[in-house]
Order: C-alpha cells, then structure tokens, then sequence
C-alpha cells in the first residue's frame, strides 16, 4: 500500500499535503505565469458541478446572467475611494494594445491613451451601466449575475486558494430600500451556505464580518467561515450590502413612486474556485481527495478485472449493465452518476487512481462475479483496505443509502474535528494569545468583543483576525477578550487563509 | 404600427438596423471601454442556449474541459513566429502589477520583469501544456477544450462581430499522426455545422481556406460560411490543423509503440459569440430578431390580458397552467419551454417586447378565452398583424409541430436568400470585378480557381476574398476566374465580415 499512499501527511506538512492531493487526483498545476493556475480536467470538472448548482439557485432566486467587459478603466475604478484603495496593490494593468518585434525581441507598442485595469471584481463597471440603465421604481430591483475570471495579483500563490488569475460567479443587486438589499445580502448568504455546507458538505459559521475585514467599499460584509484540517479558517464566500456608496459613487438614482429622485442600494457577492480548495483541506486525507457525492463528477466508478482475454467482453458487457443500471437509480434528485474506466492499465493501479481523485464508490468485477452475480465494493469514508462484495442487485438497490452514508460520514468528521478545534473558554487577551501562540496554534476561539474601533488590532502580529459576528450569538454577557470591557456579541477568532 | 418597427429597414441602412435590432431586443451594448460590450441577458441567454448545445457535443465527442490562465508571457507566445505574427497587432498588453496615487491621480506601478499579453488564442499556452504532460503514445490523443475570454484589439468595433473582448469555446489536440489529427479537424468542423445550421438555422457552406486566408501557424484551416442579410459572408467557425508546426515551437514530444521520439499533430477549432451576431444578421427581420426554436430561451411566451381587475386571478391561473401543459411537451428532444409575461403594462408593449426579441411564439389569454378555452397567437414567421384563435387544447397538441413550422421557415428563408444572391456564372476577372463594384455589390461567387500563390490580391482592394473552397465540389473544368488558366477547383468568393 505504501507505493500507492501520498508522498506526505496532514500531520508531517499540512502546506505540502495539500499539494500533493492536488498533483495525485490531476486537478491543477502552477503555470509558467506567476500566480496563475491550469485546471486540469478533474479539478475543472467540480468546479463545473459546483457551477450548476450554483446557477440553479442564481437563477431561482430571480437573477440573469449576463456579461461585462474584463477592463476597467483607471477614471472608473478610482471612482469609490475606499475600494480602489483596498484592490490598488493587486490589480493587473494593460498599458499598451500592440506588439512590436524589434531586434528579434517582441515588445509592447501603441500605448493606450488611458490605462485599463483587469477587472479585480467589477462594482464599478457595473454601478456605471446599473446608473445608465435604471431610472424608475419600475426597474428595481435589478438582479444580475456573471461567471467570470478575475484578477487580483498574488505574491504567494497557493493552487485554489490564492491565485492571480480565479475564477468566480459575483452578483451585484439594485434595490430601491436598504431593508430589500439587506434582504437579498442575506438571501444570497443563504444559497452560499446551502450549496456549500449542504451539498459539498463543509460545516460552515455563518455571520457578519467587523469593520475591519469587510470589503472594501461595503457597509456590511456577510461570510461564512470553514475551518480547513490544520484549524486555519477559510472564508469559502461573502455577500456585502454596499449601502449607497457604489450609488453615490457611480450616480445610480432612480425616480420613486412620489415622483422623487433617490439613491439606490446595491448589494454584491460572490464565490470562487477557492472553493475547490476549500473542499480539499475540509475532505481530503492521507490517501487523496475525499468528495461528496452531490460534488462527485463520477459517483461510481467500475472497473473491469481482466485477467484473461476470453473474458474481456462478458466482463465489460457486465461493467457496462451494471453503470447502465446505477444510471437509472437517484441520489440527491438526480441520476447517478456511474463511469466504467476501461482504459488498459491494472486494477491496482485504476483503483488507486480514483480513490486520490476521491471517488465516492469504487466497484470491480472479474469473471468471478459473474458467476455469482456480485462485485468488489469499496467505500472511499472507509480505510482503502477495506472491502465488501455485495450481491450487484443489491448494490444497485442500495447505491442511494451508500452514498447517503458517505455524505453523512464526511460532513459529521468534518463537524466532529472543528468541535474538538473549537474553544469558548478563552476570556482574556493574554489567554488568547497564549492559545494562538502555544502548542495548538490554530483552531477556533469563540468570545466575547466590545466592538471598539481598533481592538482587533491586539491580533496582528499573530496574524490571528475576527472571523466573523456568527448569526448564532449566546445573548450571554461577559468581558471584551480583546480589551477587557463589558461586552455581549459573540465573536469568532482564528488564523485564516 | 409603425410607433413599434425599428426606425431603420434592412433596405435602408443594414450597419444601422443591426445596431437597432440589438438595442429593441436588449441584447448587448458598447461598454465605456473602446470595442468591449457588455452582453445583457437576453443576449446571454441565447449565448448560453448555443454553449450548452456545443458543449454537449463537444463532451461526447471525447474533450474535457479545463481553464488555462489568461495572461501568456511575451517569450512565450513568441515562439511559433507566424502564430505571433498574426496577433501582434492586436494584442492587449500587461506591464504593471499595481496602481498607486500621485497627486490625486491613479497610475500604474510595478513594473512586470516581463510583460503579459492577455491571450488572444491559447495554442501556445496550451502547447506549453502538453509538452509537459504527454510522454508516450498512451497519452495520446489528449482532448481539451476551454470557455474562455479572448482579447484582439479591435479599432472598428461591432457589436458581437467584431468585439476587443469576446467569449468563445477553443479546442485543443494532440495527436499521434495526421490522419488522426485531420479526423479530428473536420469533426469538430462537423460539430460546429450541426449547431449552427441545424440548430441555428444558418444555411451554411462547409469547405477549406485558401493559403492566404488559413488561421496563422496552421496547414488547414476548415470553415463553415455563412451569408448575410447583406450579402456578406460570415466566418462562422473554424476548425485548424496545425500540422507539427506548434509541436516543433513547443517541442511536444511523445514514444511511439517502436520506442522512437516523435512530434504530435496538434488541431485547435473555436467558435465565439460572433455566431450570435450571425444568427442576428441571418433571421432578424425589419420588427426585430427572429429566433429559431432550438436557441430561443423562450419558446412560447404567454400575456395575461387583464381589462378588468376582477378577472385577473382567473387569467393568471389559465396562463400558469397553460405554461404548465407546454412544459410538458417537447420539441427537439427537449420540453417546451414557455414563460409567462406578468409584468405591469400593456398586452401591446408587451407582446412587441417579445416580437423583438424574436421569441417565435406569443400567446394571449384574456377574460373571454376563459370561457371559450381559446387563446390569441402570434407566430414570429408571420407578419405581427396576423394572429389565429385556435383552442388551448388543440395549441398544446400542435405546439412541436408549431415550433417546427417557424424552425423551417426560418431555414428555408434563409436558404432561398442565399440562392437568389449567389452566381455561377461568372468566369473571367473582369466580370467578377464588375459584379462586385456593380449594383449587386455582395452575394457569393462559385468560381474556378487555378490555386496560384499570390493571384488572390488581383481582389483586394474590392474587399473580396476567397471564402473557401468548398467541400461540395463540382469536379468539372475550366478557367481560373482570377489568371484565366486551367482550373477544377471550385471556390466561394465574397465580401466578407
């Protein structure tokens, strides 16, 4: 087994095991351009799964995809002070539209009368068509979608998890009232924790950022937060009600029913492939990525044992029924998703390879099982040593409830290690950095804030921050961890990615 | 009805009804950045209507889909010298990593080592790719594709046509010998076909460029034509083999069953959301887009008609359950997808809204259909001032065949416009040069060609190329149409987008 098993361990180097899974279950490389990934087909194929479940809700909750341009501007950008100031350190700039070869070396040409930025996330592009297009009460709300690239310059790449150029869906809403963004800020919240705590089964913390890690330009920021298997936390997506800042910004006014000119509030939010990253540190393990079912592109994988050639064709005729038959059982409103891997390799070694690429179900059959009508069923929640041999009816009948079992088992060791990760008991500043600096460094400490401007700041150099207000507060009252004061609000300190 | 037609005809100024028939469907504008347009939704829901029929095919003719990073480094896209050649002139270029504000105003700040350009095609990152990933010929043939955004600048920007920033799908293979790599070619050509003039309803000619008109860097290029309302052709798609020439720049290698080092056969083929301005320029008609029923993201839309408030429950509830019963029949393999109009305002703005956006069916139901069981229809194929009052039940018994009557239509409008606007007959220089300068200043020319390097400029400065040589050829003799010597070769000859 110990060819087969990941070159390191969670525990040996958490940095380095997180690589590794990537590279064993071929999903993405670091390209030759900084900070920029290739997804290769296994990672893109999730993503797209997440994508379609994403858009389904987008679009049931009332919004249209559509498309804006990937320059912006510098005029533009500069717009809205605080976001600009937030995203100037990271953004890509396009200052010329024209190559030139001069003394066998291409070089840049034709300088752009104004330089355009690549869009980092696009408020400002929107705002200004979102001020063209609205005039009325009659146009609000406006509800808008696009799937798109992205651009935020990163000096430490990391695959998924920071990368110059990502991959997202961001939202930006209209509304005529607050009270009807607010609505939709947690709305949106809503569909985030849905597809990510119930489908890619990742226990998250929703709740409301502080001041100090809201988005740049935002009034509220709303998260929710996951907690990887080296206790670090991970923002997996945000919604922001943008108050009228965007609207002042950008002039986006509409006439309301009593004929007068108003402001509108805007709301923006968005997830990206750092996702993906976040499914790998909540699921994977020593052996390869784990994924649950709703995520898996293949649920099933079936191999055919040939150990002999005059068996090849009963045993992939069988291979072929038996995928056929799983396609008409359903797991999670849809059909399963069955694959027979007939590529010419050993079944060792096709079955290693899907258990890394962490397929929920891996079943073979040889000429044996013929006879007897069963087959070799492995479960990627338990130990891959571990193996059953089911009758096929049986298995088919019952592939709904085994992968049941496996979404169950991932989402509750997943819960059960970010309780044993968790603290309440921490009630003073000097506790607290006693915990984030002693032998357990990481994991979550629940306490009580005052909500005094700059008191997160006693954090800093620990690099431990306010994960977020959770929605889920204690109405208890004690003293600030931070500054020893009288506070009652809930907060959630970690060290993130 | 005049208040509801375009303000242009096709006979009046075609340039200017293009631009109206997307401004009355709401289906793109031009962003305040030079030659980027920002697509609205119903322009991306039809975008999205051909993506998931491409898609589709594209899957399971064997591709996976992946994402390659956008920016590609200069020393990079420099290596295949006629690929760099073709795009210098239009290539978007990234220099800086950040902004930083002097004296109020933002510019752009460190400096890359080396410039980015943001990709224009991605064969030589792709090509990057494989020369890493294929060792043997076990790996081959590797089958990519990707959803992508491009960037060619572009000075005389069109809507879809010709945008700076465009979104298309790009293929890319390797193979191990040419055959394959040609099989591939023309199987995606065939794809491309199958979508675009059996789904898109744009008669096509399927045939192969001419030397002077290949995608530069390939051996073959294959392209599916198109013909305008105008008369213009329209390069809808193409489909590229490369030869070894990218596998020489990138030194894509593999070791074939003899244990020998060889170069691959490569092949890349994309379409772009030009085919949207496409299927705009061959079905819109002078009231506004004409959708054929495949690619319609409403099929049949439904408006409620309410004169008196007292009916307006009973209304709404016979146009829900009439969506309903159309949703469960299907055209094209697919269920009817109907939509039902509630928005405040009048039957007549709205069932213009949705003459112009080419939605080929619109039903109303108001009080006295309820009783009748009847229901008011309008089918886009016709002119908007006939209607027919057929019964509920018998429109939804008929609504496939419906669909498939504005489906032919469309074609075969189109078709017959082709026809009538192209010759034959046309045999010497002079008279093709007097055909394109004369009254009928457009149309297609079937035409001998002797194939001579160079003798396609004799039409340059008429704006006249060869479209193809198309795969249907007559196999008669006779004399070149551009140097007057022996020729069997046939060619489409055009004006061109």
């Amino acid at each position: 087994m110990a060819k087969n098993a990941l070159p390191v361990t969670r525990a040996e180097n958490f940095a380095n095991w997180y690589q590794e899974v990537i590279k064993a279950a071929d999903m993405a490389e670091h390209s030759g351009v900084r900070g920029c990934m290739v997804i290769k087909p296994w990672g893109y194929k999730i993503w797209e799964r997440i994508q379609s479940l994403l858009d389904k809700r987008i679009q049931e909750t009332g919004h249209d995809n559509c498309y804006f341009p990937l320059f912006i501007p510098l005029s533009l950008i500069q717009k809205e002070a605080s976001h600009v100031e937030g995203f100037a350190k990271e953004m890509a700039v396009v200052t010329h539209h024209r190559l030139v070869m001069e003394d066998g070396v291409l070089k840049p040409a034709a300088p752009l009368e104004e330089p355009l930025v690549v869009r980092p996330t696009s408020e400002t592009m929107i705002g200004e068509a979102f001020a063209r297009w609205i005039e009325s009460y009659r146009d609000l709300p406006m509800k808008l979608n696009q799937w798109a690239n992205v651009v935020r310059w990163e000096m430490r790449p990391r695959l998924f998890l920071r990368t110059s150029e990502f991959l997202w869906q961001e939202g930006h809403t209209a509304h005529a009232t607050a009270e009807d963004a607010l609505d939709e800020t947690r709305t949106m919240l809503g569909v985030y924790r849905e597809v990510a705590e119930d489908m890619m089964r990742i226990p998250l913390i929703p709740g409301e950022k502080s001041e100090g890690e809201r988005f740049p330009g935002a009034v509220e920021t709303h998260t929710i937060e996951a907690m990887m298997q080296d206790g670090r936390a991970l923002q997996a997506g945000t919604s922001h009600y943008l108050g009228q800042n965007f609207a002042k910004a950008a002039n986006i006014d509409f006439q309301d029913e009593n004929g007068q000119q108003q402001l509108v509030h805007t709301t923006s939010w968005g997830v990206s492939t750092r996702l993906v990253g976040g499914l790998i540190m909540t699921h994977a393990d020593d052996d390869g990525l784990r994924l649950p079912p709703v995520i898996a592109p293949h649920q099933v994988v079936i191999l055919p044992i040939i150990r002999d050639e005059s068996a090849r064709g009963p045993v992939m005729e069988a291979c072929q029924a038996l995928a056929k038959r799983l396609g008409q059982q359903s797991f999670a409103d849809a059909p399963v998703r069955a694959f027979v891997d007939t590529r010419d390799d050993s079944a060792s070694n096709k079955r290693w390879a899907w258990i890394k690429k962490g397929v929920p179900l891996v079943c073979e059959i040889g000429p044996r099982d013929l006879e007897k009508g069963s087959l070799a069923l492995f479960k990627r929640d338990l130990p891959p040593t571990e193996k059953s041999f089911p009758a096929q009816d049986e298995f088919v009948a019952h592939v709904a409830h085994h992968l049941g079992e496996i979404d169950t088992a991932l989402y509750e060791q997943a819960k059960s290690f970010r309780d044993a990760m968790s603290r309440d008991d921490i009630t003073t500043l000097e506790d607290l950095r006693a915990h984030f600096t002693g032998e357990n460094k990481t994991g979550f400490v629940r306490a009580k804030w005052c909500g005094e401007k700059g008191s997160e700041g006693a954090l800093d150099d620990l690099g431990v921050t306010i994960r977020c207000i959770p929605y889920d507060q204690s109405g208890t009252a004690g003293k600030c961890v931070l500054t020893g004061k009288d506070a009652t609000t809930d907060i959630i300190l970690a060290k993130a990615y």
